[in-house]
């Protein structure tokens, strides 16, 4: 027609000509759920469970109480009179509004966010790291999607004809190679280890990866996820040491997406800052840039709706920093409500506030629920012959690998589909269970995974584990 | 040094080559105002005034009412039992809550936004225009800037060696040309008419504008500010049925950024859509791909710190609009905040309902706020010799052209700087007040304006435009 002006042969080619897998299966739970609900198709469960994402704060608990009275009584403040408000939070809000724009939340901010936030980041990041940490380096932004898009755009240009390389994790978050290519620039993919010590980083694989990918682009970046996901693993101090002095021989910018540093689900590991290290190793390393990425999404917190998140950027100049400054301000400012969650999680309660006892409690209670839910699907995923799963250390997903017989390969193959894919689709229509398919995090050649979010309720986990346990095993009977 | 992996030279040169003259000034003011508050500066004022953004929600009002008890309510439900809610708000919420994944606001939403906002959305579009509105055409997003921003980067292809080019208006807002070069496309600038009518857009010059460009881009594209940004002028309805037939003829995509829509202080034009024109013109007309966008930030409302915002896609297919789905998920979903307040926006109380009367004395106090200092301000613009402004019909802003004399415009040749800025540098440094220079907006050749807000404190007002005139008498004697 005369009056599409709009069509594919004329649209953005980095976006119409990228795979983004992600949009293909929401899509496809969406065309389910539908049906389901309009009875337009008869399936053989009785509610569909969104294990793919599933509500990031733990179902069995509500949001973390200080938080919600922080932003409730900055949004409207004539509420001070309200008892349910302690003291500390109503002195917190108060000095917060000093520090918006006519003294509520109805201004732009500065581009870079509140000011005061940024200060309680900085120090946030010291007390963690013990290494000092300026609020001029700290960016609020509107969640971490938006963080990583903006960085990355800063590095798209073509050099001897080849667009820029930025190396991200296989298995990792899908964002990463959607928004690299967003951008014309090109996702270098290195496999992550896995072996039985669990999912870790290996300095060969990402000397291999590199080498081969100057063939086709210049690498620029190198985007680590720890804590990861799916896989969960959490990196040592010693695979760190070996990231940053690989990136330091090889040029290449560090963007250490740490948004899950509030999900440690491990009795042995710790969570160590890319920053910590980086400053700890001291000369020539401690001069490397690098971008340091968090989110009030994850974690305790999990304000996902709140899009909120901050970044620490590490030995970048002014001028280089005017460019970030510019590709942010197209956004005017961040969201408000994202830069108080930043606050309330930087900035908690300290021993001795009103506030404190029942954060503490809450805070607790929330990380002792993901932990015995990560438990209880690990033991009852163990009694599944030809699925295996290790125990996440941190980010709350259960990454397991799962037996796909030749004979369903072939089939996937005859649909061309990942033999994932297949069998995450076919676990949703028998069985109502929503689970991602390995292919969007990227798999080892040859071994098929799903990922589910251990933040179920926990009145259902058994009952969901155990549907999975018949489906696989009439799966593999299907297929023997 | 060796560990400076991003540097000037390997950055994305669509950000570092084009010029945001709007950060240059932002970093001014803050440079002015650090120097003001240390005292590491002597200036002849008691305190700065930001006239250039100033803050958006009426200074001598509050925000309005029920847009925040809905917004603390959702976020807190258990504040139900304070008294200070009414029902109505009340039973509002729970429907919204009712509409989240996981009844609150921790999770992501859909990528579109919240169902039942949208549906909403869809609604007052049909009450205003008096044609159908599909809820599924509407996308629910951070801001308006951040909508523009994906609309546009889906057009950036090259076609035989050209980019796409996008027609904005001049004067018009700054983050249009910013955004389109950011993705390597063209602006294209129309100018305004301005004349003793006041400001409109003239077909003719948008043909003479588009030929021109051909030599150096595939126009696509045409951006619309109505009302318009800086200049407060309203499109009247023959106005818009010539644009709209000229974007038929050419195949241009339509953007109609509509943002100021609840800002009308004319008392003979009123706002009419583009949509609804467009469905009023019928066939061919009808069939026509377009974008009308809308925010939370403007108007009564003012919830600028949200960014919040919609835009409706009309005759759009499914596999284009998947194309802004991809772009869109790659944020995850929008923040769920800046959801609720167009959810205020949309669905005002009714009459009858509890909340209506508040919430009525309330717009009408901010809107006759607005209004009485528009014209104060631009009575007492009048005063002044050698300042000459028009009544914006929409817009708090007056867009006021300034002479300057050719000695003036000598010694900014000199500075390299446009001589608006040069005038509001001067201005800012001599008086503390601080307003925009027509440059950023784009100016007729020969003519130069400062842009200032009409939301200033009541109170601060007279002042304001006394210290303007004492400026400019001076800054004429010594350029004389």
């Amino acid at each position: 027609m005369a009056s599409k002006f709009l069509n594919l042969s004329n649209t953005n080619r980095a976006i119409t000509e990228t795979e983004f897998p992600v949009s293909r299966i929401h899509k496809l739970v969406a065309e389910t759920e539908e049906s389901f609900v309009k009875g337009t198709q008869k399936y053989d469960f009785e509610e569909i469970i969104r294990a793919d994402i599933g509500v990031a704060q733990d179902p069995d608990h509500g949001p973390i109480t200080f938080a919600r009275q922080m932003m409730a009584l900055a949004c409207l403040p004539a509420l001070r009179s309200d008892p349910m408000f302690p003291s500390d939070v109503k002195s917190r809000v108060e000095q917060l509004l000093n520090d918006c724009p006519g003294r509520g939340l109805g201004s732009y901010v500065a581009t870079y966010g509140i000011e005061g936030i940024r200060k309680h980041v900085a120090e946030f990041i010291e007390r963690r790291d013990g290494h000092p940490s300026n609020y001029e380096n700290i960016y609020l932004c509107s969640g971490s999607d938006y963080i990583l898009r903006h960085i990355i755009q800063a590095f798209a240009v073509v050099s001897n004809g080849k667009p820029s390389g930025v190396l991200t994790p296989i298995p990792g978050p899908p964002q990463y190679s959607w928004t690299i290519t967003q951008h014309r620039m090109k996702p270098v993919s290195y496999n992550l280890k896995y072996d039985d010590n669990g999912w870790s980083i290996d300095v060969d694989e990402l000397k291999r990866t590199l080498d081969e990918s100057r063939k086709f682009c210049c690498p620029r970046v190198i985007l680590i996820n720890n804590p990861g996901n799916p896989a969960g693993q959490i990196l040592t101090k010693q695979n760190i040491e070996d990231i940053i002095k690989f990136a330091y021989n090889e040029k290449l910018f560090i963007i250490a997406d740490e948004v899950y540093q509030n999900n440690i689900y491990s009795d042995e590991k710790e969570f160590v800052s890319f920053k910590k290290v980086l400053c700890d190793l001291g000369s020539p390393y401690d001069g490397m840039q690098m971008a340091s990425v968090m989110s009030t999404s994850k974690g305790y917190l999990g304000e996902c709706g709140a899009r909120g998140g901050y970044f620490e950027l590490l030995n970048v100049d002014a001028e280089e920093r005017y460019v970030l400054y510019k590709l942010l301000s197209s956004n005017t400012c961040p969201n408000v409500a994202g830069q108080i969650y930043v606050e309330s999680l930087v900035n908690p309660p300290r021993k001795g506030d009103p506030s404190y006892e029942l954060f503490i409690n809450e805070r607790n209670k929330i990380m002792s629920l993901h932990k015995s839910k990560i438990e209880l699907i690990t033991e009852n995923l163990k009694g599944i012959k030809g699925i295996s799963s290790i125990k996440p250390e941190g980010a709350p997903y259960i990454f397991a690998q799962m037996e796909v017989p030749p004979k369903a390969v072939k089939e996937a193959e005859r649909q061309s589909i990942c033999p994932s894919e297949m069998y995450t689709t076919k676990l949703l229509r028998s069985t109502g269970i929503c689970v991602s398919p390995g292919l969007i995090f990227g798999q080892i050649p040859g071994r098929y995974f799903f990922r589910m979010s251990a933040l179920l309720p926990k009145s259902k986990l058994r009952s969901v584990v155990a549907r999975i346990q018949e489906f696989h095993e009439s799966f593999l009977l299907k297929y023997k």
